[in-house]
């Protein structure tokens, strides 16, 4: 039991009893714990099961209603915005997704809003399900208002959310998935660091004095440091995209952008569909595609690397690995996960 | 003559004339020139008349047809394809951007794809354009998948071009406009620096065999170097902001990707446009958006900035300055302007 590395199916049998537990209705317990497993398959332990515990805090502390129906509001032919009701985000951001498929599928283009949804976990998951359907996936986030760790271009201070993006393609083999923040990292990223001990990269932290840090607890100090927006030198263009995403996201959705009045916490989420054939016929889209992909791949590396790798292709492969071997948890998660579980009075895998 | 600060109705009004030499209907050459000097009045001056002897250079190949009409092709209720057929970039673009405006009033969202499109400019004038109406604009454009000038993330030589990302949204105040490409700068700064003598900053570029360089030269040597995608440490998100731009603007457009077989050279772009109350209540939207602006303006500033400026505040400043003061052209660009001028026959202001 105190081996940290447990199967795929065995990490969700585990996660699924949470949700249970905390009195959801067995498909949304499938679908949060299926979310939580498919983060740490690919490789992004950030958004994997590390999140159980903090979801049961939220579920006690009321933040979290796990048995809330997403609603759909305000729909139009090719526009919709989902009520997330404060359930669960992966149930809310899915049912945002499957309505964006839909209406692309009969219009060609769709956009599907949603605010007052909890943590969505990673937003990749979502454009992935919609390049599934042979579409294009775009998502943009914010933490709805709240949970600001990202400080301006040319300021010392959180003003914005990690606000990430998230693109996925089909092609005639893998889909290319983006999934990135528009800081330098997720909150989440410097959680593990801070969980395993370690350091974070220089550039990335400042700490509330506006101070270079590699020290990642001045992210859960009072008063808190921040995150440095993508770019370095270079970061008004990721501040652009933090802006950029929090507007779509924030405003647009009926949700808060980042700002000191917004006390609320969770995800709000513009998903767009975009159906292929609705703008080229799709055999020149793949023949695209797949000449850009091999271009790519034939590229020589630079030094330091083996090669070029396209967007989406570690997770690939970290995949592949964990599907095989199983996948780690670090010591400090599985011991949240194993005190919970026994407050909640869960059997754990023998 | 010689004094090369024009007032932007006078270096319009010079611009104009070229356009009319080649052979465009006046609407065409009107456009055409108002695009490129409102690039200078901004002071994106690499988008801006410095472009006027390289146009004349094309139409003469026959790369551009000065008298070419955009047609619009399959097109939808909320989706279109505007064929630009190899005319000018900044007609076709203007076109596309409209035929958006004109589709997401209807449908609450809209995405309009261009292909067979010579360069269009500044791409922040399409989005800026669409927000004028009272719509977010998004676009995503390539280089029709040709003239690839940025190396991929781990990789030495050049695989996509500078594919830029705009978005404006309208505040109560004056629009949030981000226009950045996903490599470290536009090809058009690095040609600028050129022009001018400068060398680049490091980490912009690599020579033809994978060293650091700050040289801007290395871009037009052939075989040629590359610029670097945003990011430094972190450039797999600017290379894969650039791949999801060549997906976008490349194979879903009809246009092509970025890949040796494209020699295409022109810019395909898709548009999206985004009716606000078709997804929250107008009176929210700008609620939310001046609070993000108020947020981020009361940012205290981090060492060596004087304040925290919104995306596109930069742009807002120095049009005022240069539409009080006039636009100072660099020596080189207007010797070529005045060459360019004596061979096609026109008058230059007095």
């Amino acid at each position: 039991v105190k081996l940290p590395v447990l199967r795929a199916d065995e990490l969700q049998g585990l996660a699924r009893q949470f949700f249970l537990a905390l009195g959801s209705p067995p498909e949304a317990a499938d679908r949060v714990a299926a979310s939580l497993v498919r983060s740490n398959i690919v490789g992004h332990d950030s958004h994997g099961v590390i999140r159980i515990v903090q979801y049961v805090k939220a579920v006690r502390s009321g933040r979290i209603d796990p048995r809330a129906e997403p609603e759909v509001e305000q729909e139009g032919q090719c526009t919709a915005r989902v009520n997330g009701n404060w359930g669960w985000g992966q149930v809310a951001a899915w049912r945002a997704a499957q309505l964006a498929v839909a209406k692309a599928r009969q219009a060609g283009i769709a956009g599907v809003a949603l605010y007052r949804s909890n943590h969505v976990g990673r937003v990749g998951e979502y454009v992935e399900e919609i390049a599934r359907h042979e579409m294009i996936g775009l998502a943009f986030a914010n933490n709805h208002g709240g949970a600001v760790q990202v400080a301006p271009f040319g300021g010392r201070a959180a003003r914005l959310s990690t606000n990430p993006i998230a693109f996925c393609a089909p092609t005639s083999g893998f889909p290319i998935l983006v999934d990135i923040t528009s800081s330098v990292a997720a909150e989440g990223k410097i959680r593990v660091l801070r969980n395993q001990g370690k350091q974070a990269p220089e550039g990335w932290l400042v700490d509330a004095e506006g101070n270079p840090t590699t020290d990642p607890g001045v992210l859960y100090t009072t008063p808190a440091g921040a995150l440095l927006p993508l770019g370095g030198a270079l970061g008004h263009k990721g501040y652009g995209l933090g802006v950029m995403v929090d507007v779509l996201a924030g405003a647009l959705t009926g949700a808060l952008c980042s700002h000191p009045e917004a006390k609320t916490v969770g995800n709000a989420m513009l998903i767009l569909a975009i159906r292929i054939d609705a703008f080229a016929p799709k055999e020149h889209y793949y023949e695209e595609v797949d000449k850009l992909v091999s271009a790519l791949k034939s590229c020589p590396s630079a030094k330091g690397f083996k090669e070029v790798l396209l967007p989406g292709e570690i997770e690939r492969r970290v995949a592949e690995q964990r599907l095989a071997q199983g996948i780690e948890i670090d010591d400090e998660t599985w011991r949240e996960i194993l005190q919970a579980a026994q407050e909640l009075g869960i059997a754990l895998p023998a």
